[in-house]
C-alpha cells in the first residue's frame, strides 16, 4: 500500500512541491480523508475548512508559476480552536452561551497564510486552555487515554498524522505535555518571539504559541515563518529572528548540558527516567560536556504559576463571571476561574517576586550551560476519567504532576521543545525536553535535531483504527 | 541681622565652600542651630546625625586641600526616614514593635556621602508612606497646618530653610505633594533613574526617591549625584545619565506645553487655578507653544493606582501582618494595610492593563508636547486634623482630593517636579506641575527653571517662630 503523502514532513513535502512533484491540491485532499477516516474516532479537529480546497488550489498554481514562497508554501496545517481564523469560527473550546470570538485571523494565521500554509481546520483543545486532557479527544496511540492538553487536539492530529504541523499554546505546558504524550514535536519558543495576537488569552505573561510537528526540522520551518515583533502583543519582542533552520545538522560537540538534578528527576514513572539517562548518555557520547545543577527555588514554582495563572484567568473572564456566561463552563473549569477571585493582589505580586528570582537563578545556570535537559512529564499519558496516577510508590494527582517539569519554562519565559525519545512498557511515547537561553531557540533546535537525526522514534506511528 | 547661610541655595554655597569663603562646619553648626530654634514647633526631623560635625569636618579638610567633589560637598542635607542610613536608625515612621531595619546606607544615601553631602538628619513621614498627612509635624507657612505627605518633614525641613535639599519618596505624589504644600521645589524623576535599594519599599512599581529643595537649580545637581543604574534595584534603567545642570538657564522658545484641561482642571482651589493659568501665560509670552489635550483615561485612574497601591503594601506588609507587627501601626495604615487583602490578582492585572492604556496614551501626546503642565495638588495646605475640604461648590475628602493629580506620573513612572508659583489668599504656597517623557528630565529642569527665574517665589520664606 502506497503511503499517504501527509504523513511525511514538511521538510519532504514542500521539496516535492516545490518540484512539481506534489500537488497541494492532493495534500489537502489527503488529510481530509485522514480526518474522515480515523478522526470520528480521535476527535481531534473540532472544524475543518470550507475554503482547504480552495487554498490548496491557489497554492499550486502560485508554485506552478515559480512563485514558491518557502517550506509552508501548500503544506496543509491545523489551528488550536483559540487562535483566531477569518474563514473558520472559533471556540476556544468552549460551548457556553455568550461568549464569542471575532471572525478575523490571528497574528500567526495571518503569518502562516503569508508563508503559503493551506488552513485546513481547527484543532480541539481544553476549555479556554485551563486543563492537560482535551475532553472528548483521544490519543492516537491508545483511544483509552488522553492526547494531554491543553492543545490535545493538535497532538493528536499530528501524531495521527492528518497534518505534519499544527499550531498550539502554551502557559504551564499545553503545546509540550500533548506533544510528549502523543509522540511528537512540540516547540515553545522564548516568551515574546512570536505574537499572541488574535489568540483567545489564558495569562498573558505566561501565554506562547508554537508549533507541535512531526519533526523538529519543521518546527524550525514554522518557527522562521510564526516569529517577529507585533506591535499588536504587548508582550513581543523587538529583537532580530535568525534562519532556525541554520541550527539543522548541526554537531552538537562542545554543547554544554545542563542537568537539574532537583525537582526535574524527583519523582518520574521509572521508564521516562530511563528514557532520559539513556538521551543524556547520547549527548555525552556526541561529545556535549554535561553540567549537573540544583535550582532549590523550583520547590515554590507550583504556588507562583497557579497563582498567576488564576489571577490572569479571572481577569480576563471578569466579563463572563459578571454576565453569567461563566455558568456554562465546564465544572472544572468554571471552577478555576471562580477560584481565582480567591487569589489577593498581594499573592500575585510575590508570585511574580518568586519568578523574578527564579528568572534571575536561571541566568546563573545558563552562564554555565546552553541547554537544560529533562523529561517534558513525568508520566505517559494517563487512562480517560483517572485523576491519580501511581508514580514510583506514591499516587499523584494527575493535574499536579502532568505540568511539573514544563511550567518553569513559561515561568521564565524561556524557549523549550519536547521531543520523542522512545516508549514506556505499554508503547505510550516518552518524551524528552530541553530548554535553553532566551531567544536561544537556534541552540535548542540544535540540540533537539541532533538527537532525533540519531534516533528513529520519529519513525514510528500510531496504527490507527477507522 | 546677617542672613543664616544655611538659608542660601546649594548653587551659592557650594561657590563659596569651593572658594574656601565658607566652611561646611558653619553650615552644619546653622543646620544643627535651626533644628533647636525652630524644629521643636515644626517637628521635622525624627533624628539628628550624631557625626554631623564630623563629616562637615572631613568635608572641609578634603575641600581646603582642593579635592572639591562637586555641588552637594560639604553641604547639609536630610534624608527621609524611609531611607537606610549606616550613621543613624531608620524608622520609616512607625513605633509599631517587632518592625526593624538594617543600619547600613541606601543606594541613594551612598552616592549622596560619594558626592561629599554631610547627612545631618532624619526627616519625618507618613508611617510607611501610605498617607499625605505627617503627624505630628507641621506646615512652616502655618502650623496649624499639615506639610503633605508623605515625606512631609523633608517639605517642612526644607521649608523652614533648616537643609537646602532633603531627600523625598514618591508612590503616589509624596514628594511633589509636601513640595506644593510647603513651597519648596520636589522633584520624582522618571521610574528607574535613581535607585530604590534600600529605602523601605511602599509600592515596588510606584516608588521613586527624589530631591525636595529650594530652587529647581539645586534638584539638578542633586539628580547629578544621584542617577544612575543600580543592579540591586530590580526597576533600574541601564540609560545614559545626561549632566542635567546643562538644562539651567535655557530658554523655553519653541518648547511645547501640554495642557491636559481635563482632570487636571476638574475640580481645583480657585487660587490655585489661577495661579496655574498665570504660569500658563507665562510660558506663552516666553514663546512657548500651547497644546490643550484631554486624557479621558484619566477618569478611571484612582481605582487603578489603588489597587496596585494596596496590593503592593499588603504584599510588602504580609510578614507584619502574619507576626502581628502590624497591630502596632496607626489606625488609617494599618486599616490600608489589612484592606489591600480584598484586592484580588484579577483586581491587581486589570488595574495594570489601565495602566498600560495610560502609558501608551500618554506617548500619544508626547509625541505633540514637551511638557504637560498643571497644579500639583488641587488645594493648599488643609487644617491639621480635618478630613474634608470644600473645593468650588463641593465638600472632597482630602486624601481623594490630594493626591490627584500627582499619581497619574507615578502610574506611568514619568517625570514630574513640583515649584512654587504663588500663594492663596490665606498666604499659603500653591505648587506648579510640570512632567515629561521618560527620562526627559532635562526638559522639565528647563522649563521649570526657566519659569523660576522669572519669578521671585523662592526668595520669599516662612516667618519662623521658636
Amino acid at each position: 500500500m502506497q503511503e499517504d503523502p501527509i504523513t511525511r514532513p514538511i521538510a519532504e513535502l514542500s521539496a516535492k512541491l516545490r518540484a512539481n512533484k506534489l500537488r497541494s491540491a492532493d495534500l489537502a485532499e489527503n488529510a481530509l480523508d485522514r480526518i474522515a477516516r480515523f478522526d470520528g474516532k480521535l476527535e481531534s479537529f473540532v472544524c475543518v475548512a470550507d475554503d482547504a480546497r480552495a487554498q490548496a488550489a491557489a497554492a499550486d498554481r502560485e508554485i506552478a508559476e515559480g512563485r514558491w514562497r518557502g517550506h509552508l508554501h501548500g503544506v496543509p496545517v491545523a489551528i488550536k480552536d483559540n487562535y483566531l481564523t477569518a474563514n473558520m469560527p472559533t471556540g476556544a473550546g468552549t460551548d457556553a452561551r455568550g461568549v464569542e470570538f471575532a471572525r478575523q485571523d490571528s497574528a500567526v494565521v495571518a503569518r502562516l497564510r503569508a508563508a503559503g500554509a493551506v488552513i485546513i481546520g481547527k484543532t480541539r483543545m481544553h476549555e479556554f486552555a485551563w486543563g492537560n486532557v482535551t475532553p472528548p479527544a483521544k490519543n492516537p496511540w491508545d483511544t483509552s487515554r488522553v492526547p494531554g492538553g491543553s492543545s490535545g487536539g493538535s497532538g493528536a492530529a499530528v501524531a495521527a498524522r492528518i497534518v505534519p504541523m499544527a499550531m498550539g499554546s502554551d502557559t504551564g505546558g499545553s503545546i509540550r505535555i500533548p506533544a510528549a504524550l502523543c509522540g511528537t514535536v512540540g516547540l515553545k519558543p522564548t516568551f515574546g518571539r512570536v505574537s499572541r495576537a488574535g489568540i483567545v488569552p489564558h495569562s498573558w505573561s505566561l501565554d506562547h504559541a508554537g508549533p507541535l510537528s512531526y519533526t523538529v526540522a519543521d518546527s524550525a520551518h514554522t518557527l522562521n515563518a510564526i516569529s517577529g515583533h507585533d506591535p499588536n502583543d504587548p508582550g513581543s519582542a523587538r529583537i532580530d529572528v535568525p534562519d532556525f533552520s541554520a541550527a539543522l545538522g548541526q554537531p552538537v560537540a562542545g554543547l554544554r548540558i545542563g542537568i537539574c538534578r532537583n525537582h526535574m528527576f524527583d519523582s518520574n514513572q521509572p521508564d521516562v527516567g530511563e528514557a532520559i539517562e539513556s538521551a543524556i548518555r547520547f549527548y555525552r557520547d556526541a561529545g556535549a560536556h554535561l553540567v549537573e545543577f540544583e535550582l532549590p527555588i523550583l520547590a515554590f514554582g507550583l504556588g507562583a504559576i497557579f497563582a498567576i495563572e488564576l489571577s490572569s484567568s479571572t481577569a480576563y473572564h471578569s466579563r463572563n463571571l459578571a454576565s453569567g456566561a461563566a455558568k456554562g463552563f465546564t465544572d472544572d473549569v468554571r471552577t478555576l476561574v471562580e477560584m481565582g477571585r480567591m487569589v489577593s493582589g498581594a499573592d500575585y505580586l510575590k508570585a511574580e517576586q518568586l519568578r523574578r528570582t527564579l528568572i534571575d537563578d536561571l541566568a546563573k545556570v545558563f552562564a554555565d550551560v546552553d541547554v537544560i535537559i529533562g523529561p517534558t512529564c513525568p508520566l505517559t499519558a494517563w487512562p480517560i476519567g483517572e485523576w491519580s496516577v501511581r508514580i514510583g510508590d506514591q499516587d499523584e494527582s494527575v493535574l499536579a504532576a502532568s505540568w511539573r517539569l514544563t511550567y518553569p519554562w513559561n515561568l521564565a519565559g524561556l524557549p523549550a521543545i519536547s521531543l520523542p525519545c522512545g516508549f514506556d512498557s505499554a508503547g505510550l511515547p516518552i518524551g524528552l525536553q530541553l530548554a535553553a537561553r532566551p531567544f536561544d531557540e537556534a541552540n535548542l533546535i540544535r540540540a533537539a535535531d541532533a538527537y532525533e537525526r540519531s534516533h528513529d522514534w520519529k519513525d514510528i506511528s500510531p496504527k490507527l483504527s477507522t
